[in-house]
């Protein structure tokens, strides 16, 4: 059965793409070479001038304003490698990036040039049966930044297609923008887990992605988010950034809380933590598996039986920045109150290292332009 | 299959019944008789004494501190009966109450005596199909307070299943507590349109049921809520209680908003209204008929087709108590903000026709105890 | 808000309760006394004469045609426990069970006498906050059959609530009547996993609730079930039963198969049969806990994020009558066919060990009133 | 928040795009011209000679084995138009097709050159946020065939994205094939509707859609579906294709049945017949609308609200065929009984007009190769 569309209304947000008739804009300003970060093996990083990226079609070039740290970023600086990925030629490391729109591949006609930009640095390859069904972070094709061997963010110019390059209003600053991506984090765990108006949550662990997951939680509707840990420092922000309670785990266990929560959102990616969590659980309540922590978890199973508790992984995000950049740019989740440090490109290594050094560190940024 | 239940966490909120063998718990200082107001006609509303009721197995007597008007109470005051229920022999008002628990039938501990409480005014019969699959809104058998025959609140004493009169906290006032019934309305409207974080809510109509809406799909984490009425008034209070974007629906329409909104909460009960707002949406957007307004709506047939638009009734509600009362004690949504005024039972016919008589009149509540 | 109700279809199911004032209604040709099968203690089971059971407000009593032997009755014959949940006094075993109706209690007056009834065999409290969000199974107040202090079915007569006594027409036969209860365990399965028209799904273990569970697969239209298992015996039931692949977990992994299975429903209780179904998952697959089998289950946590699975257990079933009934009634799914046994209610014992000693048994019935 | 993918199943269904260094896959026996029936203006078919198109990236060209005729080719070929979309150059009709593939485009390797497919007729831009969401239906960018001035079907040769040329196996028919496409309409609406076993099911207008719907609602485990139409020959077949009972609108009303509907499924368009059968609805029903009549509908707004029914539109599919090809290869939907006529190219007017002559034709199919 066919049917004519008529025009109808579709938030403002257009498709970025067009007819590949639209040519390439390529600004006679934009430089041919850039400096960049490049991670050659473990505990080595230095700055190269590399050529500035050509936009594909439907791709653009941004310049990058700020680029987060991530644990993934600084496990590659440190092993050379995350389980079977291996850094085996040069890597760009980065992959919380934000920045302008600096040129527009061909058939781009949106974001503009000039555009602030949140960068989602992965693009799938939006045909296979995953993303044809809403999944595209679950594509076997994706294409991920700083993901041996795709080249991420420590670099002055990067090029992503042009859908995933999301416009954000002047009220989101840069490292805000960048930190969209472990938001995104946050929410997807908030989305898995079902966290909505009047919600009980625990957070496990409070480092980065379990800070911006109670802020999720919290913009969710959740009335009662509990937080885990055992870093008096990180837990004090936790409470700052509005958690309702928290739980020092050296001295005190979820399963004790007067109320039993509804959702988890795991993010210290330990194992007995998990457990332990998972036990703290109300009748009906969801599991959601964010932290990594080695290959098995020991699953409470008549626990999940009697409680008919669902627990779930979480693998990256899709479609989140949608929800995230309205909800930082209505001031209901601040990200820039994460940001303990800043550090030009040629303190990339710095950046990379400044969690291990300084034990209130929560998240640095990196601001290439600098 | 069987299998045993190991005792596992339910949130704290105990099943309200016991066996029968519990006897009841009624107090020695709790009167014989009390007030109650009594709509013995159109226009005609009287206090008359009459016996405090019992309450029967599994159910609490409630002493009432505050009782918030409906529009439903001033139709039956205003006309003798809404559609085909005619009031036929004395009724009493009011399905908007909160109180104190005064006394317990057989079988029930909980609430405790002395427990403040809010009164979820409709009782199912728990065993039909619409009650087992959680849709207990839509159960045939409903007795619903001021509902005829059913008498309501607007009295010194009530009773009511214990398992719906809802502890409330300190941090909860009378005249807030009162008002979870309409928020419930606002709740319950928010989940059939799946308001969500950052969703773009229009409201139309900005009464008790479309501002306390407004508030709901904040709390449910819209960053959008644009409200369109005739009434600057109610605008400019639908702005302080954090709408986005107010328009004068005398002067403007709301298909000319910059962005299409995702999720319609009709609360105006105005068909033309309706139809013009359903033509408003977005894409695989949703309309939530709450208000009201004769036995048709013209729908916009191919626009619902095109766009793939969702639009649903609703009636009452259904498990919203959990959601408001932690929304309200935890400052996320103000309801004392829309009272207006507030009445002893010998003014209760004042009270029904305080909206009528001034403009400036949001929601009154009566206190059957002054 | 309130509103009257009008007059609205119900699906022909009236809801089982009326006031109260409804007498009881007790046939005079019901005898006094019955014959009950009850455990005294392992391995001890004897046929008493008690009283036949009155009906409390709201319940019938059914005269018992046919049992279902569950193998927590064959635990709790060979253990006299099943882990918490000990026999410490006379326990009558049984919760498969059908029957007529033959006397009803006060305010009942559907089912009608005489009516063909399945027995669901767990009553909740109807009002805790998990019953009035329509999971009732999970109600700490349930009063389930045949485990300890409650009685179960192997008797002349049992009581239950009227609205869980579920009239069948009589195209299904008494026995099959009886297995709607094991039937409800697998369709609660599936619809825990979410399989559909065109599901790939998996069934590990081709025990009774395997065998169930493929069927109910079947029927929710799922057009590849695999079912794993050692005993070939019940692998060739399976296929009969339209299992459209099986395997034969002694020489063959479930890992191997062509295309990966999207719903797992695990019915071996095996542990490392667990672990490996649930690698065998595609993306976003769920995996669904049936089989008992000890404490804890060794999660495959990175394949849980990385495929973003969702893994959820089981309790029991909630709303699966009115689903199981109409599909055994159009024959599409035979229950007949897995019955390979009956015994009078004198035979009880050879029914609890009729699987221990012969390896083609399936599942044996016993019928009360031979 | 980073972290590598290990390989994972996938469902046998890898993504048919490739890096765009693969070469095209022309094979010399593809002619260089072909034969297509063309619509010049209103009753104006002409067979033309035309160049086969070529496939760009990521597409394939697809020899065609059969095409349906739908009704909107046949109103394109009364009327010129629908709605505002008119055919002012001329344009290829028929968007139901099925053929195998003859060459591949640059990156595509999958599916191979020789592999028999259905191919689904409109193409959205894939970066969009309903396609990112996974509802690519309502892509604003979709390019459809035979909607203008986008060519269709009735051509010897048409060209799609490869990840729309939907392999099928040898127990497929290519008729079958062919008619994936107006099954996929009822497999949606199904979708929409929630219909799953044991669900009641009234479908209204017995004509190709609602007879698609008919199986649809069947195979998704529907036990009673119910169909009316004022056509005793299309309600004769509509039975034998499952209906388990039907009604002639002509003396009969859905409102008088016996169990009220759970699902209504509109295929008639007939506005009367929709107002009606909304009302025949159960407590919370849904109503999915289909069948395309008028702009307005005049919605029973106090029945919406006071049974809370779900009315939602659709428009189209997305996401169909994987549901549609194993239904249809298990045997469990017959399409072939749909078929009341099958036309060589030449014939393609007498296709088109086959309905209005023979009131028992259903569906009839074109072959343009012969």
């Amino acid at each position: 059965m066919s049917r004519p569309a008529v025009l109808a209304p579709d938030g403002g947000q257009q498709g970025a793409t067009v007819p590949a008739t639209v040519p390439a804009t390529m600004p006679a300003t934009m430089p041919a070479t850039m400096r960049a970060a490049v991670l050659r093996g473990p505990g080595d990083v230095v700055v190269e001038e590399r050529a500035v990226p050509r936009p594909g079609p439907g791709e653009v070039v941004v310049r990058v304003s700020s680029v987060g740290v991530c644990g993934s970023d600084t496990h590659y600086y440190d092993h050379g490698r995350i389980g079977r990925f291996v850094v085996e030629s040069p890597l760009v490391l980065g992959h919380e990036a934000a920045g302008e729109v600096a040129a527009l591949g061909p058939g781009v006609t949106s974001p503009a040039v000039g555009q602030r930009v949140s960068v989602e640095p992965g693009v799938p390859d939006l045909t296979c049966p995953q993303c044809l069904a809403g999944r595209y972070n679950l594509c076997p094709g994706m294409r991920f930044f700083a993901t041996p061997p795709i080249d991420g963010a420590f670099a002055e110019y990067v090029v992503v297609h042009a859908a995933f390059a999301h416009p954000v209003p002047d009220t989101v600053g840069d490292d805000a923008a960048a930190l969209l991506e472990p938001l995104s984090v946050g929410i997807w765990a908030c989305r898995r887990g079902g966290v909505g108006p009047g919600s009980r949550v625990l957070v496990t662990g409070a480092g980065p992605i379990g800070l911006v997951s109670v802020q999720a939680a919290l913009a969710f509707g959740a009335t009662e988010v509990v937080v885990s840990d055992v870093n008096p420092a990180r837990l004090a922000l936790a409470r700052d950034l509005g958690a309702t309670e928290v739980v020092d785990a050296r001295t005190a266990r979820v399963t004790d809380l007067p109320r039993p929560p509804q959702v988890l959102l795991e993010c210290s990616g330990h194992p007995g933590a998990t457990g332990e969590a998972v036990r703290a659980l109300d009748r009906a309540g969801r599991a959601v598996l964010v932290g990594m922590g080695g290959d098995e978890l020991a699953l409470p199973l008549s626990v999940v039986q009697e409680r008919e508790l669902e627990v779930t992984g979480t693998f990256r995000y899709a479609g989140t920045w949608p929800t995230a950049i309205p909800l930082v740019a209505a001031g209901r989740i601040d990200l820039d109150r994460l940001v303990t440090g800043a550090y030009g490109l040629d303190q990339a290594e710095a950046a990379l290292t400044a969690g291990r050094t300084d034990p209130e560190s929560v998240k640095v940024v990196v601001h290439p332009q600098v």
